[in-house]
């Protein structure tokens, strides 16, 4: 702790991103990356923009990829907010939309990024426990509250919440904001967005990271009412005219356009899963019903922690969470066929052992 | 105003960056950005990082830019904070090290962005005049503050501030932090980098948009005392754990290898500069000193924003800002040598009218 620092930062407990090692021979299934690269549509587009031009400035409204993602989901341009990431795009939901000195509301296993923010932007929390089944109950989801979070599929569990029930949850919460965090419903889930014209509070966040295969180009994007755009046009406005570079832009606009290339990785990604689960259940793993790209899972016998190690070693990189109720659980990224492959292999022989 | 915003999203007057329009015609001198394109080193760098490798994270830390950014300015990489744009490690800057309870000090006349982070962060300010000639005095930053920051050169004066005066302003300055914000200092000025090991209050930002020619892939840098990158790094760490993508990364890394490049583009700005000033003064403008890649002049007879009004009908774009003392200055980016002449020759035409 340094004099110069504000005050609060002496406090703050930063996120924890999973590992991203240097090495190029290991089976990476630990940070839900799409096994699949990017379209080639979308290489070809950055390649366009590869040029002189690099020196101007992006658009800072990002118009190109507004209108892209407006017309993908048939929303207005008005409704769409653009951000590096959807971490970006969340930080500024948090500060923009949360910041009521009222309990923030969000599942107690959860993406762990929510409760950073709160530290980050000073906000209140309440953890709500998942049920036994690690699903979400919205009935539970009442009381004074400064807005709900969750993500959906939820993650690390990759549990979906049936719209009926969304829906449900946002009749009787019309006072604060309810943002579901969808960067993962490509692979099984439905959209939310569908009801944000009859939710004025409800606000819906995607990624580009996961089922565009473009975790390397930042790009993330919320879709709501006009009004909480507006909130989150502000801030952004007041924190980087420019977060989303050329390149980004560029190469986004390409993916929403390629929606051939889009599904075959989407259901190649969800093929693989079917098979990954029956091949873990097989081998004694509980797999919890997943609809996102990657499943969360544990052994009947063995510990979790020493799993990840013993895999570890075998140079397959899953993600274990040192936390209350999943600390027997591993997340693991759904690869292409021969990553799946070189898992259960390493777990046969760890199991064997 | 809606009653879902965070309530302090109804005072947020965003910053307004310069126009980046969209049709191609246009003579651009309004937004600083670099005559020239990127090193070619740079656009080969990026289109080897042009891949499958996009469906991964880049590095969260940034380490290879880091260490490319420590290695050219002689600090350790533990001295060096990275962001999507030196906008991005200012808000950082702001939140992180600037809230205090007490007045930030910056001149009245400067970048623009300086007060609506204050704005965004909950910072009060105190705007401390530049004299009469439009430079900053440095005993004037004294009594009670919360931290001190400027352009250096300054923005949009262009006027350069030598070091010794800095030197002079960190003496009697121990007990807050000190940011020089040096976005223009390739283009005549010298760094206050090589006083970070004297002065461990004391943070120097820099950014690739100007004299690296890289505005369109964002990218900007602090160097200064470890403990103030640690509160950097936690704030960013807390906000997005990946604020450059990999294109981003592996482009800056590229820049700051083409030393040759940089040089030649540097050189050629300055000499253009030294001609644009020349030929202003014919026209009777009077052109305040400038070591940064624009120049800050008023007609000795006509109104500015008539003339950037009568410049636009021409296509000639450059930045006017309606602000007490300087309402009569034009701020013009120095272009190449045909862009400069465009501007002359219709500044010519408008002036004879």
């Amino acid at each position: 702790m340094s004099r110069f620092w504000s005050p609060f930062v002496k406090g703050l407990v930063p996120y924890v991103p999973g590992e991203q090692p240097k090495m190029h021979k290991l089976t990476k299934l630990n940070t839900n990356e799409n096994p699949y690269g990017p379209s080639p549509k979308v290489l070809a587009a950055i390649q366009g923009e590869l040029g002189d031009d690099l020196r101007r400035y992006p658009d800072p409204n990002s118009d190109l990829l507004k209108a892209a993602i407006a017309d993908y989901h048939g929303v207005d341009v008005a409704q769409v907010f653009v951000g590096n990431g959807s971490d970006e795009v969340l930080a500024h939901i948090f500060h923009g939309l949360f910041q009521h000195g009222k309990p923030l509301l969000f599942p107690d296993i959860t993406y762990s990024f929510y409760p950073v923010y709160c530290g980050l932007y000073g906000i209140p929390y309440e953890a709500i426990p998942l049920d036994e089944s690690f699903q979400i109950r919205v009935g539970d989801y009442t009381g004074m509250k400064g807005g709900i979070i969750f993500p959906n599929p939820n993650a690390p569990t990759g549990s979906f919440l049936p719209l009926a029930e969304i829906e449900r949850l946002l009749m009787v919460n019309t006072e604060t904001v309810v943002v579901i965090d969808e960067a993962y419903v490509d692979f099984g889930g439905e959209s939310a967005i569908c009801l944000v014209d009859r939710f004025p509070n409800l606000l819906v966040t995607q990624t580009l990271s996961k089922s565009r295969s473009l975790a390397g180009l930042r790009v993330g994007f919320a879709v709501g009412h006009p009004d909480l755009i507006e909130a989150l046009e502000r801030i952004k406005n007041s924190f980087n005219s420019y977060p989303l570079d050329r390149l980004a832009q560029r190469g986004a606009v390409a993916s929403f356009a390629d929606q051939a290339y889009f599904e075959q990785c989407q259901q190649a990604v969800i093929s693989e899963r079917d098979e990954l689960v029956k091949a873990l259940t097989a081998l004694d793993f509980e797999v919890l019903p997943s609809a996102a790209n990657f499943v969360f899972c544990r052994h009947s016998r063995r510990d979790a922690a020493a799993l990840a190690a013993d895999l570890r070693e075998d140079g397959v990189i899953v993600r274990h969470f040192k936390q209350a109720r999943i600390e027997q659980f591993l997340r693991i990224t759904i690869g292409r066929p021969e990553e799946n492959a070189v898992l259960l292999a390493s777990l046969q022989a760890i199991l064997a052992d």
